[in-house]
């Protein structure tokens, strides 16, 4: 399956002339995201140099031993200049740090994205930091993941078949959104494009809520007196419904900062489905909790892939 | 792995003279839970004819065709006659009816177990019903499923390495609770006892609030008003969080209507702890978000298995 898929990207890469899409591509963070988009642009062919920037020495000496990216560099100057392409791969509270910090450096040619998991925030904070090299920005947003993070987790074929959601806006320069297209899809992804406030609308709903009610659960079980015992008996169920409350705490707080009201007007409307299923139960209404469970099943079973 | 683990039941049941546990096995309701009882216990050399009774006579004949069950009955008189090992696998709404139809036709041997997933309601049914039959009974709940329903799901090694927990009563006789025991070991599971109301209580927390959780948000975001595109950007955490709203609607009626205070009694604490998230993310406190996102996945991480 993965080869199938693997060669599958390869093919479109090669349709693009002498297989040369980029020179040298930027990787801001090499953890779970910047490395597997690292891993799966050397598996497509790609033959730019990748060069991977962080702050701590150690972390990166291991993307190279792993084989991840080429080269790498600890002073975001060196990083990024002659790069054509920059991806910046940390949480979303970092982004306009590193925006503000790169932004003498770029070169005339340079493309950039990144891979936050909101996109109105970063849009305002690029167009703060990066003044007239905003039409080189292309605001990005790859739809998968992990609970784990860190390079040793990146693979190759995380984004296989992914969408990625491509959030352009007014200023966006049509040939840097034809280039961060054609980075996303050697690396196996499809890629969608969307306005960023209905992103973050739609996002908060189907990812940020979820993570929001799975630590509270964790949260409020550990606190309860017999936490212990209750966490002995948690079945297979519990493992996969808690799997999210294992990400990483800073991106989340950064998820829940940046996108904080969109996350509370989806929760409030969360809320009062779960005030009226509580009520079904309250009243031990079954023909009101089978109507509710059986609807939920179909759109999900209906809705949600394997 | 699965192997290895057939061998270790064997081994067990081996251990136990001539190997023969049991005479005839009915197994009540040869679905997921009771099918795959039914596998495993073959798996281990369980010599016992193992009996499906259920109302669809289609759905018996494609466990017969699958090598689940030796025969089946759709009377469930002719099933459990001359059984000496009763295993009720319906959901927990049923048990009530099938402990008093069957109540006349016990063999004096007999000794009945079920897998119902709540277990106050279960005792206080048997009570009722079985009379000084009651000793016969030994209440249990294998911690194991899946959302998949029907004898299709069913497999050899559900129970492989789960935990099931048995709640005998004051009543339960002590070789009843035995040869429970020894048949969930054939299974391959690990046998634990509990006080009813507490079995109760703890999987009102780990079980039944998720579900309630999930159910909720399927339902939620189904009815909002962008729902098609909300489902089509949903990923692979979602997926995860809301597979169990995929289990069985009659199954988890039957739950919510058994174990009701239970779970209302939780589902408060959870909106408590839910309140405290909301709030720090309304009052954007990166500081308390952090802290609570870490506690959770510290807790999570060292608690449930991968």
């Amino acid at each position: 399956m993965t080869l199938q898929r693997a060669s599958a990207s390869k093919a479109r890469t090669d349709a693009i002339p002498g297989n040369i899409l980029f020179r040298k591509i930027a990787i801001i963070g090499v953890r779970l995201l910047g490395g597997s988009l690292a891993r799966a642009l050397r598996r497509s062919g790609q033959r730019a140099r990748i060069v991977g920037y962080g702050r701590n020495h150690l972390d990166l000496q291991r993307a190279i031993d792993l084989g991840v990216i080429d080269g790498f560099e600890t002073r975001l100057q060196s990083a990024v200049e002659d790069a054509d392409m920059i991806v910046i791969a940390v949480p979303v509270g970092a982004i306009d740090g590193i925006l503000r910090e790169m932004r003498p450096y770029l070169a005339p040619d340079a493309v950039i994205t990144d891979v936050g998991s909101t996109k109105h925030g970063v849009v305002a904070a690029a167009r703060e930091q990066l003044g007239d090299a905003m039409a080189a920005f292309v605001p990005g947003h790859p739809i998968a993941g992990d609970e784990r993070r860190g390079v040793e987790a990146s693979r190759a074929d995380l984004f296989d078949g992914r969408v990625v959601l491509l959030t352009p806006v007014a200023e966006t320069r049509p040939l840097a959104l034809a280039r961060v297209r054609a980075l996303w899809e050697a690396a196996g992804a499809q890629v969608a494009e969307m306005d960023p406030d209905r992103h973050d609308q739609i996002l908060a709903a189907t990812s940020h809520l979820p993570h929001v009610l799975a630590y509270a659960l964790v949260d409020t079980l550990a606190r309860m007196d017999d936490s212990e015992e209750i966490f002995r008996y948690a079945a297979g169920g519990f493992r996969d419904f808690t799997r999210i409350a294992s990400s990483d705490p800073v991106m989340w707080r950064d998820i829940c900062l940046a996108n904080g009201p969109r996350i509370l007007e989806t929760l409030t409307q969360y809320r009062a489905g779960l005030d009226e299923l509580g009520a079904l139960i309250a009243q031990a209404n079954g023909e009101g909790l089978v109507d509710l469970f059986k609807r939920a099943k179909a759109v999900r079973d209906r809705n949600v892939k394997k």
